[in-house]
């Protein structure tokens, strides 16, 4: 594998800032990652995602599986050709997507067979098939092992097989993915909530060997404090010196326990899909700019960011363009919300590396908890 | 009346460029005004307006009177600080939208009763009101007298009456705007298709006297051949000295025919809405990008483009947003066609000034009539 180097530069308790380096790129972290879920991180161009500080984005395999199909994004010259993206790009498996999308979908230990949401069709997933897709399809710079995803709660004997055969479908996405030059293999933690069946799937994650780990089968409902009780038993258990990878996650006071906990890395719709609907995250907490108090407010979301979003719109406007429902509100706010998780991240490293990480978390988690 | 300076720089035949002096910047025509119907340019964002080529945009009175109303606007600042945009706009009277797009309108001589369409709510329009709303509230650079809008077809009385009645309120639009140092009024000439009623109306028009005269009551739907007819009847009509605008107006193929008869200013909602349902204008006539020919198209819309939506897309991935249902889709296709239709009037003004315009204006409509 192509052991990225990831060069951990400071410490703050267990919180670490680093540089994953890559040939696309270097990655700083923690990293955010937007989601471009159908090759486009929706409703912002690609340009404004990166002036906002994101390293990397990720592609989601089962959207492109299925449209515009990983065959034909290949003959159009990989995914950062057809989107337009130079950086870093990770992609999911498909598997989650799958379990929480697809119809009809039947788990084997060969893989899943499951059809279409948009056309009933049916298609496969083996973990040999999703490398395929990721790795020489795409051409995704880090690809992440299959894994079975189970919803919570979730029976502790059927979490339990779900690690084991998440276990034996990392040892094929491995031997799949065999020694590449510059491409990178995540493995994944599953587990659910069960303390035991976390420390079983890091110990077999770990003894396959990968380039970076992955904690997946949070932020599936089970909560803010079993996720961060689940992240606080898990990450020690993860090799020190490679990228830690909660997927999923989430809330910006989400993302600060799990940097506290030694997260690394971050993916999430959330910052696109509130900007969607009318919500905007900011230093003061989540604000929905529909709300009546906002019709005559003339001041902008963050007259101190760098992002025009943030900066050169009042709240009046951005109320006025979501009761219109015009795209201009959507494009604004994902576009602010995406600048404002990156500045969440910036923060983070600069806290990190100045020593006062716990400081800053212990006030946003004050400020972020009374305004929830 | 301010009499915005307007300065004919270059004659070919009836075509005229020119330059239109404001006090917010220099308009040079002929024009092409995208529209922005809510205080927003459909899904594209003011500097991409702007680096496209637009110097002047519009809005619409009736649409910003109702949401978020004309008060609101102007207790925020006016319409260029709360969409931020620093140059002139342009207002419509409210008039033509009162008669698509209302319910339950009535025209009496003093205005137009009707009820909103976005929640029956009851308004009125008078010419005195639509001044007040277009110059003191909004605050527009060009604002436009109230008109009678009529269907096509429409029987011949009724829309001589129009004519009377556009007059009439054409004079009290006059005297309601007043002297103004640094705003300028527009009338309208209407008479549906009749050559004698717009004889009379840009009579009626030019006698009571405005800045810059509009041509109304076309591009509804009395086809290409009639609006070209009553064109070249009309703008011969019309102060030479004077800027003309045709309203509402429309493909490239008639911008040019206009173009050719003597009209320097344009607005159409077509750029926009043909780019949101995925049609691109281009040089060698329209394309539909959801077309099935352009899912493996590697090829951009416009390579020699300045604009990067045209340039630095594939139609294969334009293609793909569409099928996905993707903002980035109707972003990319509204930002490509209004950089075409302002391409379209940098290529005029510049074949105008080298005489070539016939030429270019023959060529363009044999390549668009063999290809619609």
């Amino acid at each position: 594998m192509a052991e990225f180097p990831f060069h951990i530069l400071a410490r703050d308790g267990a919180a670490r800032s680093g540089q994953i380096v890559t040939p696309r790129g270097d990655i700083a972290t923690p990293a955010f990652m937007p989601v471009g879920t159908a090759a486009t991180v929706k409703a912002l161009y690609l340009d404004q995602v990166r002036a906002a500080g994101a390293d990397i984005i990720l592609g989601n395999t089962y959207h492109l599986m299925l449209r515009p199909t990983a065959e034909r994004i290949h003959r159009l010259g990989g995914l950062h050709r057809f989107m337009g993206w130079a950086h870093p790009i990770l992609t999911d498996s498909g598997g989650y997507q799958v379990f929480s999308l697809s119809d009809l979908r039947k788990v084997k230990e060969d893989g899943v067979e499951f059809r279409s949401h948009l056309d009933g069709s049916k298609h496969a997933l083996t973990p040999e098939r999703s490398i395929e897709i990721q790795a020489d399809l795409l051409g995704a710079d880090i690809s992440m092992q299959l894994d079975e995803c189970v919803a919570n709660p979730c029976e502790k004997s059927l979490a339990s097989e779900a690690v084991q055969r998440s276990a034996r479908w990392g040892e094929r996405s491995k031997a799949a993915f065999g020694a590449r030059e510059a491409q990178a293999l995540f493995g994944i933690v599953q587990g659910s909530t069960y303390p035991d069946l976390r420390r079983e799937s890091s110990a077999r994650v770990v003894e396959t060997g990968f380039d970076g780990y992955a904690v997946g089968g949070l932020a599936v409902g089970e909560g803010h404090t079993a996720m961060c009780d689940t992240l606080e038993l898990t990450t020690p258990l993860l090799p020190e010196g490679r990228p830690r990878y909660l997927m999923g996650v989430g809330k910006p006071i989400d993302l600060v326990e799990a940097i506290a906990r030694g997260v690394d890395m971050f993916d999430c719709v959330l910052p696109t899909r509130s900007g969607r609907h009318g919500q905007a995250w900011t230093w003061d907490g989540p604000i929905n700019l529909k709300n009546a108090k906002f019709v005559e407010d003339d001041s902008p979301l963050d007259p101190a960011s760098d992002c025009p979003a943030s900066r050169d719109y009042s709240k009046a406007y951005l109320n006025h363009l979501f009761r219109a429902g015009e795209y201009l509100g959507a494009m604004l706010l994902s576009w602010h919300n995406i600048a404002f998780f990156e500045a969440l991240m910036t923060e983070a490293r600069k806290t990190i590396g100045q020593g006062r990480f716990e400081l800053w978390r212990r006030d946003l988690v004050t400020r972020w908890s009374s305004s929830d």
